[in-house]
C-alpha cells in the first residue's frame, strides 16, 4: 500500500491535499452528495455487481490486507493498546472469509429501494403510495474493527446511499487496504467512486467536520463505546442514529413455566456477556421467588456469574451480595447479574419503566393477559415474551444484516438493517387531475 | 376565564408558579413524561371518548371562547398586528364549527397504536413483528392560529402521545379557553390531565426550555414561519420534525398532453398562492415551448400572475420579466411565477436537483419511461406524474389529518398524519426459545 493507493477510495489523490482538514472534508462531502444523486440512477444489478467485485478483490488481496493489518497491529503494540483492542483490530484468514461471505450475503438481499407501499386510489382520481428511497449520504464513525469498513460500505451501497467512513486510527493501514478493494469493485461495476469514501486522515478534526456538514451528510451512525456516541450526539448538527445502553431485563412472572424461565434467564445472561442485548437485571415475582431463586443461583454458579440481589433475594440466596441503587442501572457487560424480587407485574413494569435503557426487555409468563399487557406497556425497542433477550439482533430478526441497534425513538428503533438506511417519499400518479 | 382556569390544563394551579420558567417547564416535562407512560394503558375507546367530550365542551363554550378571542384581537389591534395576522388569529362560528368537526374526524380515524406489521416466524422458532407505538412526548410550537391548539392536541392524543403545546402570545386568551375544553374532555374520559398541557406563559424562555429537555420531550414539531423553524432546529437538543421551503416545480415534457399540461400548470400556481405545495417554477421542454408558452401566458394573465422568465422564455413572451438567479430559488407564495425553457428531461432534472427545496415536484408527460425515471430520480417528499402539486396534502393523500408536511429525510417525509406521530418497536413471541 503506497500513500497514493491509500487515498484512492477518497476523492483526493495527493497526501498534501489532506493537510487542510476542513477543505478536505468539504471535498469529500461534495463528492458524496454528487455520488448520492448518481446512485439514484443505479439499478440493483449494478449494485450487486459492485459488491461481488469487491468480494473478488478482497479474495485476491488477502496478502496485502493481512500485511497492512500486521503493520497496524505492530503499531498498536508499540503504542500499548490493550489485548481486547488488539483482538478487535486483528484480521486473519477466518475473519477475511467472513468478510468476503458478508459481501455476498448483502448482494443476495432484496433491494429495498423503489418498493412502493400502500398505493391506493383517492376520490380525486389520483393514486398515492410511498416509495422507499435512499437516505442520501451516510457518515459512519467507528473504532478499531476493520470489518466494519466492509459491513458499512456494503449496507450503505445496497440501500442506494453514498457513505463516508471514518474508522479508528489504529486500523488506518487495514482500512486503506480494504478501501482499495472497495474502490476497485465500484469502478468495475461502473458505480461512482465517491459512493464509498474512506476518510484518509486520522486527524480528529475530520470527525468534527463530518458531523457538522448537514449540507452534505444526511445522517451519522456512530458505532463504538458509549462515550464516543454521546459526544457525537451532543456535538452533531447532522441527525444521528445511535445506540446507547443495553440495560435489559427479564421478568419471571408467577405463572411462568419454571423450565422455560430457567433456560431463558440463564441464556439471556450467559450466552454472551459483552453484548448489548444481554440481560443485566432479573426480576422475579415474589410468588415464585423461593422456588426459583435457588435453582437459578445454582445454574449461575456453574457459569461463575456473580449475583447482586435486593434484600429479599439476599434472604433466600446467601451467596448473593447486596445490590446498591447503582446496580439497577448498571450495564455490566460481564458475568454479574442484579436480581430483584418484585410483587407481580405492576411492580416489574414500574422497575423496567424506571431503570430500563429501553433496548430489550422480556417477560416469561403463561398468562395471556399479562403477556399482552407487557407487550403494550413496555416501551423498549424490543419487547419479548418467552424467549431470550439475546434474540434482539438483526440476523435473528431476519433483516439479513445489521448496521447497529438503535435506541432512538425516531426513524428506526431496534436492529437497523437495509430498511433503516432508507426513507419513504410519496409518489402520485394522475391523468391530468387538478385540485378543485 | 380567570387566571386560575387558564392554568388548569397545565400542571400548575397558581400563577406564581410560572414565574420561575425553568422550574415551571421542568414540572410540565415531568408531568408529560408520566402522562405518556400512562397513555400506554389507554385504549382507543377512551381516547375517542376524550376527543368527543372535547367537542361537546367546545360546543358548550362557544361564547367563552369567542369572548377570549375578542380580547386577543383587541390586544392585537392595540399592539398593531397586521391584518393577515389578525385574520389568522380570529375565530368565528364557522371556524369553531370546523374545529368541532375536526375533533370528531380525528376520533373517527383508525387508531395506529398497536398495529403489528410483518409478523413472521424465524428458523429459531420465535415470531417477530413490528408494533406501532406512540413517540412519547411531543412539543408543538406554533404561532397565532388558535385552531392549531385543538388540531395538535387531537392528533397527539389519538396517536397515544402526551403533548406540550406552546402557541403564540397573540392567542394567549383564546388558547387558554380552548385548553379548558381540552382539560375537561380528558378528565371526563379518565385520561391523564397532563396528556395535553398548554404552556401558560408567553415568556420566550419557555420555548428555549421546551426544545432543550430531551429527558422529557421526544420530538419537537414547530409550525410557523421559516425563521421560527430554522431557529428552533438550530437550537434544539430534542429531535425536530420540520417543514422548511416549498420551492415546487412542474416540468412539461415534449410528450405532454397540452390540455393536461395547461390545466396542471395553471392549477398548481393559481389554486392558492400562499401554500407550500404551490408551484413556484415552471420548466417547459424547448420542443413545445413555442406552442405552449403563449397559451400558458394567456391563462396566467387572466389570474394576474406576474411571469419571470429565462432568456428563451422572454424571447417568446414579451410580457415576461427577465428572471434573475434568485428567482430560481424563490418561494414567492404570491402571484409570481418563474419560467424556464429546458432541453429535455435531463436538463429539467438538473434544474430540480439544484433548486428544488425537495418538497413537491411534478412532471407532465405521456412517455412511460420518462415518468418512471422522474419518479425514481427526483428526490422530493412528493413526486407527481400528471397531477397538480397542490395534491401534496395529508387530506388529499387520505391520511385523514395532517399536523404538517415534513421536508426532513429521517422518520417521516411529506404530509405527517397520525402514523408520523408514532414509531415502531420490535415484538417477539416465543415458547421458551434460547439462543444457541
Amino acid at each position: 500500500m503506497t500513500a497514493n493507493v491509500t487515498h484512492s477510495a477518497s476523492d483526493t489523490d495527493r497526501a498534501t491535499d489532506i493537510a487542510d482538514i476542513e477543505a478536505y472534508m468539504e471535498r469529500l462531502g461534495l463528492a458524496a452528495r454528487e455520488a448520492a444523486t448518481a446512485m439514484r440512477r443505479i439499478d440493483t444489478a449494478a449494485k450487486d455487481a459492485a459488491l461481488n467485485a469487491m468480494a473478488l478483490h478482497l479474495e485476491a488481496s488477502r496478502a496485502e490486507v493481512l500485511d497492512a493489518n500486521a503493520r497496524d497491529l505492530e503499531a498498536g503494540r508499540r503504542h500499548g493498546l490493550d489485548a481486547a483492542l488488539l483482538d478487535r483490530l486483528a484480521l486473519d484468514d477466518a475473519r477475511l472469509d467472513a468478510m468476503i461471505e458478508g459481501l455476498g450475503q448483502v448482494a443476495a438481499l432484496p433491494d429495498p429501494v423503489g418498493e412502493v407501499d400502500g398505493l391506493r386510489s383517492r376520490p380525486s382520481g389520483i393514486q398515492v403510495g410511498q416509495m422507499r428511497v435512499p437516505l442520501g449520504v451516510i457518515g459512519i464513525i467507528y473504532e478499531s474493527r476493520p470489518n466494519v469498513t466492509l459491513e458499512a460500505a456494503s449496507l450503505c451501497l445496497k440501500s442506494g446511499n453514498a457513505c463516508i467512513l471514518r474508522g479508528g486510527s489504529e486500523a488506518r493501514e487495514s482500512n486503506a487496504a480494504l478501501a482499495e478493494c472497495i474502490a476497485r469493485g465500484l469502478e468495475e461495476a461502473g458505480l461512482p467512486r465517491a459512493a464509498v469514501q474512506v476518510v484518509a486522515t486520522t486527524d480528529r478534526e475530520a470527525v468534527g467536520r463530518l458531523i457538522g456538514m448537514p449540507e452534505y451528510v444526511d445522517v451519522i451512525i456512530p458505532r463504538g463505546g458509549k462515550s464516543l456516541i454521546e459526544r457525537i450526539s451532543r456535538e452533531a448538527s447532522v441527525p444521528v442514529i445511535k445506540h446507547l445502553d443495553g440495560v435489559c431485563h427479564v421478568y419471571i412472572d408467577a405463572t411462568a413455566d419454571a423450565d422455560k424461565a430457567l433456560a431463558i434467564a440463564v441464556n439471556a445472561k450467559t450466552q454472551r456477556y459483552g453484548t448489548c442485548n444481554t440481560m443485566e437485571t432479573l426480576l422475579v415475582d415474589a410468588a415464585v421467588a423461593d422456588a426459583l431463586l435457588p435453582r437459578l443461583a445454582a445454574a449461575y454458579a456453574e457459569h461463575g456469574v456473580e449475583l447482586r440481589g435486593c434484600e429479599r433475594t439476599c434472604r433466600t440466596l446467601s451467596q448473593a451480595l447486596p445490590a446498591s441503587e447503582a446496580d439497577w442501572a448498571a450495564e455490566y457487560l460481564a458475568p454479574v447479574l442484579a436480581i430483584r424480587v418484585v410483587d407481580g407485574v405492576e411492580s416489574a413494569l414500574a422497575h423496567i419503566e424506571r431503570y430500563s435503557s429501553r433496548h430489550t426487555d422480556a417477560i416469561v409468563t403463561e398468562h395471556y393477559g399479562l403477556a399482552r399487557r407487557f407487550m403494550a406497556e413496555v416501551d423498549s425497542s424490543s419487547v419479548i415474551v418467552n424467549a431470550s433477550t439475546r434474540f434482539a439482533d438483526g440476523f435473528e430478526y431476519g433483516l439479513g444484516a445489521e448496521i447497529g441497534i438503535s435506541t432512538d425513538r425516531l426513524h428506526v428503533r431496534g436492529p437497523v438493517g437495509l430498511e433503516g438506511l432508507t426513507t419513504r417519499k410519496y409518489v402520485v400518479f394522475g391523468d391530468g387531475q387538478i385540485r378543485g
